[in-house]
């Protein structure tokens, strides 16, 4: 067998930082943010004003994975598109928010109903919106697209694009982090 | 916190060349050509005949910026597709010109209904029909796939290429520009 | 004529090592996997809910050719989506398995169908659920951004990404090894 | 005004090669194939089995500007797909064959009704359907991407890739040869 090269999705949890492990640990809700994250950013609008987006099948492995874990997951988008909810079915998320630019309301919320600390609660996101749940969570998490201002706020930037498996990666560093422990 | 990678969208306002800082200080109008700019310039033709494009989250955002701020936005697009009018009215953008193969009349139209000196507005473009505007506003930009008969009149060249956050990246730019005096 | 660039989807009969040329050249039976594979592992997704992904004609064109050599191809995914149904018919391959995320038992009954020998067939998948064909087949390969834990299984990783001619490079692999002995 | 970058589409009719330039200040007739060459390859199909391609907006502009020169344009492909069709319209080439596998048939045709000799031809393709007429015409063009076994029948292999300019950059190249002479 050939010697592959270190793939993007993969932790090494000998080499995880720490701190950031310990994060990773204590992770029981997963919040996402849709465009730029779970896409590439890009919105396809047709003639007809139909919208779509593309998503990665490898996030959606991702995303199963920790939900098969007992993690929940919802997704909290600025965006109104249908089609975040097709695809938010068929994977079968926790829950979803959409047209909420005001995200920290609904995450209180769902923390609350779920009896969560902060510290138990990650966000991935990529733009001025998702600032507020990044600085009031235990991990907080931007892709390398990101503006400057959304990095500050972040405990890990994912090697691949949003998009591109971003989501699988941290849910892979989840799960690595996991097993280190049990 | 990790230290993050300079993002493509920001400018440091220390750094923005004084000259460059200064046209985008002045800006109060900024056109958009579509194709190439607002997109990667990819036009999707399906079996009906229907067009789509692919617009970025990024920009959407920066525009939005921009006209809180007071800029005023207009799209001068040749193309007649619909799905350009789509994204323009979701975004809420001051105004539309399909179908415009001449640009230039449309853009002296709006500049004095808005009563602008040419040196108060900004043009991104990206092939030979933006040069005769690039040519006349105060700040003209344009994107890394551009023609050099395109870039020879350009006082700036976005580092994110067209659809991928360039717009976000001049928006950016005349924020920052004018954050440095405020 | 300029002295072109050795292209990504070929093979040098001379330098493929003689291990991965034996694999190749018994090659009978070609199962792909779809997401990741055929395509660059993006689901578009519009706001009517309808799935549409991005296959590429190189590999169109390889598997034909295979086909008309007498080797069977077929393509077993987890997705349910009719896009894949009309590429397959489109191609023409030798069948198809839909929906299937336990892609052994399928595998099974196609090989004793066809009177094959776990030597005489190879898979190209990119994810977990790939792994048991990637142990029980004589060549087994994966593409440059499938999880480590995938490429541990994989003879050979292809050059080009999934949905950008993996496939086709694949296809030429096995041309190139029988090339070598007829 | 920033010193641009040269870009992709641009050719100094200085640095030319003496040769190519005599083949490309030649043609008067420009046939393309289209998918991987005004598209990046991808075949996008949909639940429906409707397909859509990408065709590149600088590419568009680079046709027209040829037609406008009195150099017909004409599209020989092997795909069925109606997108082709909707796109060519849009543009305006002088001539569609479509469904074409066997392309020489069609060009010997289009050749002898506009009169003109082969050394007066160029096409452009990527894969293995192309190799007859990049052999019988007078410039022969194609792709990066493309097999190693087409490139190696090509006058010139263009620095843009198939749908993002490749296109435009020959129209340039042969625009740039005639300005050289004129």
């Amino acid at each position: 067998m050939e010697a592959p090269r270190a793939a993007g999705v993969d932790h090494d949890p000998e080499t995880i930082d720490a701190a950031l492990a310990a994060r990773a640990r204590a992770v029981r809700l997963l919040t996402c943010d849709v465009d730029g994250v779970l896409t590439d950013g890009r919105i396809h609008v047709d003639d007809d004003g139909r919208e779509s987006k593309a998503f990665h099948a490898l996030d959606g492995v991702g995303l199963k994975r920790l939900m098969a874990e007992g993690i929940a997951v919802a997704w909290i988008t600025g965006s109104s598109s249908a089609s975040v909810a097709h695809r938010a079915r068929l994977i079968g998320v926790t829950r979803l928010y959409r047209g909420t630019d005001d995200k920290l309301p609904s995450w209180e919320a769902l923390r609350a109903e779920l009896g969560l600390d902060p510290a138990a609660c990650a966000h991935i996101g990529d733009d001025l919106p998702d600032i507020p749940l990044m600085r009031a969570c235990g991990l907080a998490v931007t892709v390398p697209h990101a503006p400057g201002e959304v990095k500050r706020h972040a405990h890990y930037v994912t090697r691949l694009p949003g998009g591109s498996g971003a989501v699988r990666e941290l849910a892979e560093l989840i799960l690595s982090a996991r097993a280190r422990v049990g």
